[in-house]
């Protein structure tokens, strides 16, 4: 076995050591690092911007996709953004030792619930630099140490983005190791810190399905499942066509490669064939594929030549496209499009159009997903929509956090128990 | 492979339907599924108590010991005491579709974050067969639906307890299998049983830490991680040293073979050349054994023939006895205390004794456990105890609950949005 280039073990015991300082600080202590990042940003745009164009050079010699490329590129405005998210997040009411429950018992203990930090977070993630700075700003809000593991293509601007959060939080006299940030691309990295939920509390992976896969199979730690959206959008009986129409293309074209956006429209029969050809035109014009059943092929038989519709395979149901295709499915009952959501949703956000109110609350209250909508758009489900603030991810799991995850998301809480003597018979 | 006794995979697909169907179902008729199951026990004592004879013979003529059998044996007045606890948990307020949250966004939609069922719960499960009762209760006032795997020494007492509550909420007009127990003690079925991810969302191990960590290396769904407690009381340099020997004794004595109770004492050393060879004394009429550091050796010399005072190994800290043993370390500072704590402790239980209220904010700040006490005991670390009403178990994990569990615990949420033709620009 070769040594590799950076000591993981070394990193958990400074993040440690770092996270159970930052825990016991005060409120403006952590609300002043996070103002000095802003400014350690602002004042450090020409060496990130330098740091970020040797990424892009690096990115394009080695041929990487544009849209890739596009998601690394920084300008001035985009650090700005950054800078502002801190100073947003500073504003944010301390959620560190907020008192969640407060109660006298009976034999005069005082019992408390409070919110404290997880401890450590680690955070595996691709591409995007912002990542580098949006969860240091959550971690240090939260109290949480956090040691971050940033993708190689964009490893010098990432590098420079965390040196800038380590000045700025050691100026304020917190430990500079509150944030660590791997300073190596080695891939066996990501292996050795899978491997240490001895120092590591919760694991965040952001980005591609095959990431998320990978980390929640392998992770000793528990590990954020999420990002995998398969999301379903049922247009029922009652449905006023005019606002599906809207809200449909909104969730299908707005913003096409994130996890909230519609895979599969589910359209009831009584409705197909109006809806269907009005919805061929508009996504004729947005360039979206229509993946048809054969029920929704026959709805769609006039004008299918003009436009992109294919017939569905089986496999097109219960797919994330990430991209301008829909799979579309004619269902009689609503029963039958629960029934699909249940065996091919992966459980993040699920949509029915209706003016049926009944209907409605009967598909919010049995579909089981992270986020359910009644007349509107799978779009909206998103941390910064929902009013948290900002969130590290989206989660799928049932367990600890549901939908977006926000500061609150990051944190545990404890009991505490204040006697006098007290004893237990 | 040889056919299983039972198919769990069917058991795993019965179990999600009935579970939904419990899920829709109102206060009032899952109540009414309690009360019927108070009665059902109520009516059959007699069969309950023919098949646990029988289960206790089978015991004895085994071998096992003869503490294991006090655990299983129920008699009239425990089978009552079943019974009353449906009826207690009956009278607990309704948490299922509870509104967490509720706001209108600037857009005009109307947020909600609602409290739900899980969905499924898995349970494996030893010799107690009052589990059976309880956990199937807190999973039907929960929507929860339950498949259980009890211990083969109580099979017969299991499966007639089951078998009641089956009946009793089929009598309401419930699915019998929202309650599934597992016919058959083949062990292989274990290991089927941590496999169902896709039918069961979370798994509950009570019983022994082998079974907890067996439980927590090989589900493939999440399990509570808990019942492991290595719990430390410190007595600080201002400890009132009278309220520091009932509460050390309390911890200790009352109940030794829960995870709640103390199993390593440290002692600053300004006052351990008093307490401890006060507390020999105590623990000598009690029939504690004291292991020892070499300091704390010292402090108790003139008196260490008369009593169980051994030298302690250094596999003495950390380590759970559920017995009359006590590891014991003088220490020099309240931090020497934490780190200890930090380094030896399992995140369950932890104490401070302390006039110093400075100190005891401190310690209740810093130790980082699912419940921390000052001045007062580690054994009131129970969900009767916090007022939850019952437990399913005591989490040590830092994710979704921490500490005792209770019917929220065993709960998830979901973000309910309600428009009327909003879209996300």
């Amino acid at each position: 076995m070769t040594a590799l280039a950076v000591d993981m073990n070394q990193m958990g015991v400074a993040a440690k050591a770092a996270a159970r300082r930052l825990a016991g600080s005060d409120t403006a202590t952590r609300n002043g690092a996070l103002e000095a990042i802003a400014r350690g940003l602002e004042a450090g745009v020409a060496e990130i911007l330098s740091a970020n164009e040797q990424d892009i050079a690096g990115a394009r010699s080695s041929g990487m996709d544009e849209h890739v490329i596009d998601r690394m590129i920084l300008n001035k405005d985009r650090v700005q953004s950054m800078a502002d998210a801190c100073r947003t997040i500073a504003a944010l009411p301390d959620p560190v030792r907020e008192v969640l429950e407060d109660r006298t018992l009976p034999n005069g203990l005082e019992l408390q619930r409070v919110r404290v930090p997880l401890g450590v977070l680690g955070v595996i993630y691709e591409s995007r630099p912002n990542v580098t700075i949006d969860i240091s700003a959550l971690c240090l809000k939260s109290g949480n140490g956090v040691i971050l593991r940033g993708g190689k293509e964009a490893f010098n601007t990432n590098a420079v983005l965390a040196q800038i959060a380590r000045t700025a939080i050691e100026s304020v006299g917190l430990p500079a190791n509150c944030i660590q940030f791997v300073e190596s691309t080695d891939r066996a990295l990501v292996g050795e810190m899978l491997k240490m939920d001895r120092y590591i509390d919760l694991l965040i992976p952001r980005g591609s399905a095959e990431l998320v896969r990978f980390v929640g199979e392998n992770a000793t730690m528990p590990a954020v499942t999420g990002g995998v959206g398969v999301c379903h959008t049922y247009i029922d009986a009652a449905a006023d066509l005019d606002k599906a129409l809207r809200i449909v293309l909104n969730a299908k074209v707005e913003r096409p490669t994130v996890c909230n956006a519609m895979d599969t429209l589910l359209v009831h029969s009584s409705v197909a064939g109006k809806f269907l050809p009005e919805l061929a035109k508009e996504f004729g014009v947005s360039g979206v594929e229509m993946r048809a059943d054969s029920r929704a092929m026959a709805a769609l038989k006039g004008i299918a030549q003009g436009q992109r519709v294919v017939p569905a395979r089986s496999d097109d149901f219960g797919t994330e496209f990430l991209a301008l295709i829909a799979a579309v499915k004619v269902v009689d009952t609503m029963d039958e499009a629960m029934d699909h959501i249940a065996e091919y949703g992966s459980g993040h956000s699920e949509a029915i159009i209706t003016e049926d109110e009944a209907a409605a609350e009967q598909f919010l209250a049995e579909v089981d997903a992270a986020a359910v909508f009644a007349n509107t758009s799978t779009y909206f489900n998103d941390g910064g929509q929902f009013g948290l603030g900002a969130e590290v991810a989206i989660s799928t799991s049932k367990l600890h956090a549901r939908g977006p995850m926000g500061l609150r998301e990051i944190m545990t809480y404890k009991w505490v128990v204040r006697g006098d003597g007290q004893v237990r018979e």
